[in-house]
């Protein structure tokens, strides 16, 4: 599990003075380059240097309690199930920090996302074989199941 | 059903050069306003004059195609479910008109996407009755079901 | 001089509840899009197609009062200099339409943007020759001068 | 001088493959939140408790040269002018870090931007008395002036 953090930003809120909702999938999509961090070159030199890249086949959100401007978003990111040529990240994202305040850990969960991505080829715009580092870095955030 | 389009902006392209998948909730919300452009005052007036929302509490997106900077967005909004308080608005994404040709109807899907959402009073942020002209909306545009 | 309306959209607006100002830079690309519909496959063929673009070198924007979820703007969009490679498009947006009453025209002005572009080989990130339908575009839309 | 620094994002460039220059004005926003990260509460609370806000009143933005996908950026943020109820603020940004290389400090600038901004009173939407804290943010950071 990848903890990444960020605020809040003042032009995320709508006219209901809320998080936007579509905001939680670029917030999910910050966290993915987060995740990949370790690999050379990060994730942006997956995508311009190596021409592969991720995109999503399928998005599932959970909304559970607004965001709100200032506060401080916890994600943390995981990987549900790891296939052959795809993955699902889950991304449980928390306030962590509100109103000048910690908010204990586990309490305050704003949004759960699934994402599931494909490994592809960007040029050919096709599913392609999943590179080693990127299958790393997915299996070293697998979640645990019970036996 | 209700159809709008629009046309894929430039900025609306990522590093893959296709469309980020986080605009498709955008561009459902735009359906959305377009969706209750008869109430009376429209959406705005519903959230900013009668502080009544409809905050999303889960969406679901299915991705099919990837769509381009140029292409003509043509979404299908229909109401999926219509419940006590909520209802599911399905919209369902085609690429209507690409490289200067129209795409055949029906062809070309890029997104499903279902959401979610929750009649909300927005000053107490709770859940509250459904006004009737929302719910009329909401059902002068319903899936047929079969008997 | 060419008009382009659109609606202020929900997520368009701050923690402030008034249009975010980084967006009247969007709303000027868009008003430039349509400034050049008339292109054979419009700008995105010029930019995919020919790749060729017209990435700004200078932007200045007064800000003159705010606009509101809600507000349709009209953007006014006009040559107001024409060069070699370069040129200057000046975008006068007001608020044609406010909480269900038209405004009447030349008031509400709420930004006036100067978006200094040049012609630009999209490949060598280096400014080229202007087309000569790109600098027809501009050159309908020139403004008067007074001699 | 505030330093802040920030990776370009995933959806931040354009059809063009370059940050679009709407962008930044948003990072410059979010160089001004770090800016005034010292007041009590932060920008945040200035805005949602304090109902004071800093709306911009004019910018300038000067493009030196285009910023990829995978930069780290890099904003230098000093008040150039401290007036009465008005400041400018100017952002001098930096490609810091491109494909795995530290950039020399100084080159490789890519937008200087000029922000203008009034302090206003949120709720009547008119300017006010600057607060002694916000004075004194912009003061530690005013431009020295040669004699």
């Amino acid at each position: 599990m990848l903890v990444y953090e960020r605020a809040i930003r003042f032009e995320e809120v709508d006219a209901a003075a809320i998080v936007f909702f579509a905001y939680y999938a670029h917030y999910a999509h910050e966290a993915m380059e987060a995740f990949f961090a370790e690999l050379d070159g990060g994730y942006p030199h997956l995508i311009v240097g190596r021409k592969i890249g991720l995109p999503a086949v399928h998005i599932e959100m959970n909304f559970k309690a607004p965001a709100k401007y200032g506060d401080l978003l916890r994600i943390e990111t995981s990987t549900a199930r790891l296939g052959n040529r795809s993955a699902v990240l889950r991304y449980k994202m928390y306030v962590a920090h509100r109103d000048g305040a910690e908010m204990p850990p586990g309490t305050s969960e704003v949004c759960e996302l699934l994402h599931t991505v494909v490994t592809s080829d960007l040029t050919a715009l096709a599913s392609c074989e999943m590179p080693a580092d990127v299958r790393a870095a997915f299996s070293s955030h697998l979640e645990e199941r019970l036996p």
